[in-house]
């Protein structure tokens, strides 16, 4: 009886929560996880804890390949399992990203059903047709931590809570002599039909199940490993297998299809029998480990003792309630509200818990490691993430983002290329994107103070310049022979320089905090290189071929081919971030630099230029500026560095306004484990890190009323706003600590032991 | 300069080694491992210490299968990888099954190559149709724990030793700018085409290599762990793909094929550079393990830390010597020195050692597991190696064998059934051939007093009562239920009903010896279940239905679908070990049934009645008796329970004669991990276990002159022979601890403290 069917009746004041007043506040209330899974958020709706292993979410669709295999596009749009749009689900499975732009996981699909045994999922707009089922959002419950539906087509309600490592299945069936719990180890997000490698399962007991899942999808070679209890004892089992079969001993011995305990292959489908009265609850407790099935079980036991579901539900929603207090704000709207906290919910699911309660888990060398005094994470999309949500870590998860350096480290020691991560996941390193940004997750820890005790700085620095120094990787062997990647020799050749540039610079600062002065100067010079793909004839970074000329067919609209990585030209050209200074001295001065971002907002640019690339929909554009994509995010900030810092102030106040709601439409692009959420986090706050790395945060303009950041070391940073209004974007003055500031920004050592922060609001833009 | 070319050309006796004489006698020098690998004897000639995890040997063919992937037979001629008729080598493989009907392993098959670098292996006739080269059996040498053969195409020497854990290659090249050393990661023994599920290789450095392949071969789901170490830097490396590709971040950033220290996949082949001059050395250490590349660079590290090839060949040729030491004979003829000695070491290849060098393998739960003060080993043969092998081992290596006893029950804990091992091997239950034969092991050992110390006797009755209750197990639920298994119901009836009744007489014998007096009588019951199936109108074992009747079109002879596995009804009417006398009075009495073996035994039959059964071919047939497979191993021995137990001596001696040499055609039919060379052994000391479980031995006729068997307790058991001599066969008198033996048997307790026992063997039968 909340949120979304309220969302969409309208009722929802009528009906406010008691809690809202309690003493430990409610934040969860003011979370809708719906928020992204319609269009490209790539959300999912889901149950999960902050940073859980486990998260269990409901899949849609898994017809996303055509018949002879070749990826129809479809996939993209299921990255995490769900669409708003649809009206069948398909099932459960355990594990999710967040918002990424590519997928994998859906690991281990759980769907229940009455009646005659189907062991196809039929297709998606046809329920009848397989083991689907039709379902409405008007019977979906989805909150952090707890999701609820009504299989319609069964009359089943499934709901979902879990722990970290646990996935709690609850069951309300119909009376029936023939109900089914289905265990469909061939599903998973990405390239299903032919992504498993392997998978075996093992029937212990009458209540218990383990086994294990090794695929080959986006991630190359990931085993996930689990266990599996049902509340109630199994009346008999079964499996089909879609493999050539091999001869062994087996057939001559064993009906291996039925109540054989131990089965195998590349693709089966399980299924488990019960009888059910009418209303009968049965629950499943689904553990997972990247170890062993012995460590799955290890975290069963240790973290879900009990069968009470209810307690589950209120202990992981109340560990969403702690780490959402962290920023505890009063909006403008309820609307606003369940905005931000919804955002703040989505930059605290990832990077998730990868050890399990042992510490032990697979390394990237396929060993098994164990995590000395730290939690081990996964799931790095550094791309993105090096932006905005690490440095919102470095303010309100200090201790969890210094073990997520602690666990680039530990991949960085189990790394054949020694090499920092690009985009890990569970053993793997899949290389998406470009750069190596991992650097600047840790020069941004560094600088700000969070990697001060446990952690030799002299061994994170060699790190970073063995990663910057990996000769076969992406271009890297031309950049630091001239300059720049050479467009003749390797693709996307802009976008490399000046990202290698801006992460050089943060290599470059971690040397001069261990005092390495060389270091220093070796990488400060290269973070110059910026410079190399500027072409000043026409004002924009533009290729350059070996030979030092520069690429003649150039297009600066287009995102295809022409240097760059997911933008164009005009996007990308704006990417200096550790010297906006000498970027703007090259493009003009202030005052041109300001027109050329004038332009960027408002120009008109047709579709045709975006198309085919995914991560850019038109949902996400303003003019020519991507917000849905995050090679602009530092973009509108820019005009701080001109003349007309209250240009800033209004755009972001605008993107704010425009690109992100308390609706499942309200994210206008991928949030990309976060980032797209983190920029608004910071910018409701009011300031913004243009570049991780230094010290500064830009100012914006704030859309909350006010908020207390709660730091972990005890101390609190207070920001108020006055007059603040849907009108009153600019800001007139920012009293500091009872001082008002002088300049656009503000320093993170004016604000890491607790700050008072005024910012006075007005219609008017302050003309300097 | 050893061995097999020489016994070619006949100059052996004028070469005897020196060594001979030497205080640690050499033994090696009998050991011919060539003895099987012609025809069907399925042994491998390569390097392998006694029970050593590697089996370093070399393979001669690659094509098992047609084009559309269908078993076209030739694969039951590569159980071993080896075919003494063929003159291409395709390369050198780090796992084997000695002698086994059945194939599988055959894992990281190393072939160094000079010139092009080529990755088929090409077709067998034609060497140059691939990276195979031709080779000579003139410039092959093979020992145990050493292996030499000069591959002509490229004019280099490979040697072939091995520790436990790790097989050491060396290589001798041509001077050569373009040497290629390849590890084929898509070769295997069985269905090689279609049964890797994924492989892994990482360069953690220019000269170490770390991996794994996981394969679906016979076993379903098996992966070996490998440290491979070149003692040259790699000068370039690289690798080929033969799978579908998936998308993932690779191929923009990096060229995997060429030197990317990460390789994975389906089936991949990599190959490394090198530059050689004349006569130049490179060697390569090649470790493995269950558990992980961690676990097998434990193995290299510790087992063999220094690059010393002779080293290595010399002490594990002094581990051969030292357990060839425990039975040292003197033989009529060098021929028969050589065909005891070989059939020892054939005796001695397994079970296999398997765990790391610390006690950690993977088990059948797929889990990790340590096995705590004792060696885990695996390959268990047990149908076949229940009659002699593991009885031999009850006398000469009863620390080995009680640790097998505690690999088995490891298993049996293990296992989700709840079952001791039928036919085991790392980590996986592949459930060939019949019966449940790992309780005539424990039996026969704790009958023989050798499961004292370390055991929980309870637990081990405990573990044979559940395996043989195993309902959905082979018929076993008609079995208790009817006292048989119906042949209507499952397959191999009668064989499944004989084989049931032996072993629940060999789990009375643990219920007798642990006192559990109602255990005992429930499974002497079962015991006598062979009656069951004997039809007294024909007078032989006759499949019965569920109805009671006897099936009426029922061919005596054939070995197909006739109620038996791998037999025809003239040799399975005669397995009743623990009962002969009882089965004797039931086929008409001594006289009768006498006849019947002599009929057996001179009976002319036609191939048509065992062709299409693998297992059984011409080469190990005498009259219908079939010495090439195992279900007839103790028949030749049952004329001692009637009044012609000179019989048997005339048979015994004929069978040694006929079907054993010490040449490549030396075996008659499968050795099967060492029964048929542990029948040999046992027959050739005079006398041999009809019944294991029971304390008895049946006297034969000894081949050897005298023989001295150690104990592990120190105390010796003499055999000697007076004029022994090819004619006489026959035992005139045996003289035991200075007493004339007046029975037919000896008891193990007779020599289980030492014994002297004296044949007196002479040209005449002994009538009684």
């Amino acid at each position: 009886m909340k949120k979304v069917a309220l969302l969409f009746i309208g009722l929802y004041f009528f009906l406010f929560h008691t809690s809202y007043t309690q003493t430990i506040k409610n934040y969860v209330q003011f979370v809708n996880p719906f928020v992204g899974t319609k269009n490209m958020g790539h959300t999912y709706p889901g149950a999960t804890v902050p940073f859980g292993m486990v998260q269990l979410s409901q899949e849609t669709d898994t017809i996303q390949y055509e018949q002879d295999g070749k990826y129809n596009g479809t996939v993209y749009n299921y990255c995490s399992g769900y669409q708003y749009k649809d009206n069948t689900i398909v099932g459960f499975s355990h594990t999710h990203f967040s918002g990424t732009g590519h997928s994998d996981l859906g690991d281990f699909l759980i769907m229940q059903t009455v009646g005659e045994l189907k062991l196809n999922p039929g297709i998606a707009n046809d329920s009848k047709s397989g083991f689907r089922s039709k379902f409405k959002h008007e019977n979906e419950i989805a909150e952090p931590a707890y999701y609820k539906v009504e299989l319609l087509d069964y009359n089943i309600v499934a709901e979902l809570t879990a722990t970290n490592r646990v996935g709690f299945h609850q069951y309300t069936f119909p009376k029936s002599d023939s109900t089914h719990i289905i265990l469909d180890l061939t599903y998973g997000i990405y390239n299903y039909k032919e992504k498993n490698i392997w998978t075996f399962l093992r029937v212990e007991n009458d209540t218990l199940i383990t086994g294990f899942r090794q695929t080959n999808g986006w991630a190359r070679t990931r085993t996930v490993y689990f266990a599996m209890v049902f509340s109630k004892p199994i009346l008999q089992y079964g499996y089909k297998k879609y493999d050539k079969n091999v001869y062994r001993g087996f057939w001559r011995k064993f009906d291996e299809s039925r109540n054989f305990p131990e089965m195998a292959g590349e693709n089966i489908k399980a299924y488990f029998d019960f009888k059910t009265e009418e209303n009968e609850k049965i629950k499943i407790k689904f553990a997972l480990s990247s170890v062993s099935t012995e460590g799955a079980l290890k975290n069963l036991k240790t973290e879900l003792p009990h069968w009470d579901f209810y307690k589950v539900k209120n202990e992981s929603q109340n560990l969403w309630n702690k780490e959402l207090a962290k920023i505890d704000i009063d909006a403008l709207t309820l609307k606003d509200k369940e905005t931000f906290y919804t955002a703040l919910y989505h930059s605290f699911l990832g990077p998730i818990t990868y050890m399990d309660v042992d510490s032990a888990y697979k390394g990237l060398d396929q060993n098994i490691h164990y995590a000395n005094g730290f939690t081990n994470y996964t799931i790095f999309s550094l791309w993105d993430t090096y932006r905005a949500l690490h440095p919102l870590f470095n303010i309100v998860q200090q201790k969890r983002n210094a073990d997520m350096v602690k666990s680039m480290m530990a991949h960085y020691n189990q790394s054949v290329h020694k090499m920092l991560p690009v985009w890990s996941h569970y053993a793997n390193e899949n290389w998406c994107m470009i750069g190596y940004h991992s650097v600047s997750v840790i020069a941004d820890a560094l600088v700000k103070g969070n990697l001060n005790s446990g952690f030799n700085q002299q061994e994170i620095l060699k790190a970073c310049i063995n990663t910057a120094s990996y000769k076969a990787y992406d271009g890297l062997e031309y950049y630091m022979k001239l300059g720049y990647v050479p467009e003749d020799l390797n693709s996307s050749s802009v976008s490399k320089t000046l990202e290698y540039a801006y992460d050089d610079w943060c290599i470059a600062q971690i040397a001069k905090s261990v005092k390495d002065e060389k270091t220093y100067q070796d990488f400060i010079t290269r973070s110059e290189n910026f410079n190399q793909v500027f072409d000043s004839t026409i004002g924009f970074m533009r290729p350059k071929f070996s030979n030092g000329e520069w690429r003649k067919d150039f297009n600066k609209l287009s995102t295809h081919g022409q240097g760059f990585i997911e933008g164009n030209a005009w996007n990308y050209s704006l990417y200096v971030p550790h010297n906006p200074e000498k970027m703007i001295e090259m493009m003009g001065g202030k005052s041109k630099f300001a027109k050329h971002l004038d332009t960027l907002f408002t120009m008109h640019i047709d579709d045709k230029f975006f198309e085919g690339t995914e991560d850019i929909t038109r949902d996400g554009i303003i003019g020519n500026y991507v917000h849905g994509n995050e090679p602009g995010h530092h973009i509108a900030y820019l005009y701080n560095w001109t003349d007309e810092p209250w240009k800033t102030q209004a755009r972001v106040r605008m993107i704010m306004r425009s690109m992100y709601s308390n609706t499942p439409d309200g994210l206008c692009g991928n949030d990309d484990e976060g980032q797209m959420s983190a920029w608004y986090i910071f910018s409701a706050l009011g300031f913004y890190p243009v570049c991780p790395g230094s010290n500064e945060y830009a100012i914006g303009s704030p859309l909350i009323k006010s908020a207390t950041i709660n730091l972990e070391n005890g101390k609190k940073i207070t920001i108020n706003t006055k007059n603040q209004g849907e009108q009153n974007v600019y800001v007139e003055k920012l009293i500091l600590n009872g001082q008002e500031l002088n300049r656009n920004y503000i320093l993170h050592s004016d604000i890491a032991d607790g700050a008072n922060i005024t910012f006075y609001m007005s219609s008017n833009p302050k003309i300097r």
